[in-house]
């Protein structure tokens, strides 16, 4: 099998759920850098007309791919062939591309605009801050809820929906570090779950990867 | 076939996805109306955990699900077996995922948050609203060029990506009314599209669906 090359930045939360994925199922790839100002030229926007890391070109079966999401259940569905993160049965099938979507439609968005009017947005705006750091939580309460006496959202195994939430997790205290709202201590399947995931190599590895240089896998 | 269970609300897009592919697909359902007050509690949150529509049931196959977009793939891969929206070649197959992706991770909850600051919020943000006014034309940029001398996302015939943007795509007018960045004319391959969609028999009986009662298809 020939390497498949994953465009990507590092501090960056969905080039890294591409990334993890290709780690736990040992498929080789090359990690292109792209750096921030070349994402909105030509030359990139010839790969991902939307200007946005990450995107893939499997040199295996010709296919130029981007959107997080889409990626991965691309890669699932043409290597994934033992399911080790997904599954074939229903309902768990569904149910793992429900969670998937979730994370993509519900933490993913919601957390980028927390992290927004936290920590990048020119004038501060209380109430739009409030309306973010409300909806993080509330995310974190679904979940938190779905995993009560569970080890993982589907089934018995990790899937590719449950490593797909790690890299926004993994920053969810900075962003809400300042506010009063917000204690760890209260949602502690969350916080099992969500630390359970960040010990796997796989997620180390790609959560590492911060340097603005290509990688290897 | 005994008729899916959609749980639903009108004047919200995610619902109405689900209802055209249904429509399209020409299979049997009910629509059950929910009221906002019903949603965060626990008789719909044994359905939906998240509190949200849309959410089914399928008695064929015994299983529940929510997340838009989950339940969109769910219903192809299940009942479009004439593939009259969907693909089952590569990579056409996958291309739609990734405009489905676009639509669910960039078009709905940006211009949702467009519609949210414009329409909504408590107190004018014009800083918030600028933001939401620019990323909502940027997505509408990047549709408009992927469809320069094209009818549709993908391939050579419409799909259940080009029919997810439609009912955010209804809405846009409004949102942005009192914006001077916005002339839809600005966009004619993406309002071209946008037009053709909207005349679609599916789309029409989807967005025209505004009482609050249970409906049936």
């Amino acid at each position: 099998m020939q390497p498949i090359t994953v465009y990507w930045r590092p501090n960056v939360p969905n080039p890294a759920k591409v990334i993890i994925t290709l780690e736990e199922l040992g498929i080789p790839y090359i990690g292109k850098f792209v750096e921030h100002a070349d994402l909105k030229q030509p030359a990139f926007e010839a790969i991902n007309t939307n200007g946005r890391v990450p995107a893939i070109e499997d040199p295996n079966t010709g296919i130029t791919l981007w959107e997080s999401g889409a990626i991965v259940n691309y890669l699932i569905e043409n290597y994934d062939t033992e399911h080790k993160i997904s599954y074939i049965t229903a309902p768990e099938k569904y149910h793992t591309l429900q969670w998937q979507h979730f994370q993509c439609t519900g933490q993913g968005p919601y957390w980028g605009q927390l992290a927004w009017f936290q920590l990048f947005h020119h004038e501060p705006l209380e109430s739009a801050k409030k309306r973010y750091v409300d909806e993080a939580i509330r995310i974190v309460k679904v979940l938190d809820k779905a995993l009560e006496g569970r080890d993982w959202l589907v089934g018995d195994k990790i899937t590719y929906a449950d490593l797909a939430f790690v890299s926004w997790g993994s920053s969810l205290p900075l962003f809400l570090s300042d506010r009063e709202e917000w204690n760890i201590e209260d949602h502690l399947n969350f916080k099992r779950w969500n630390d359970s995931i960040l010990g796997r190599a796989s997620v180390k590895k790609a959560l590492s990867l911060a340097k603005e240089e290509d990688v290897k896998g």
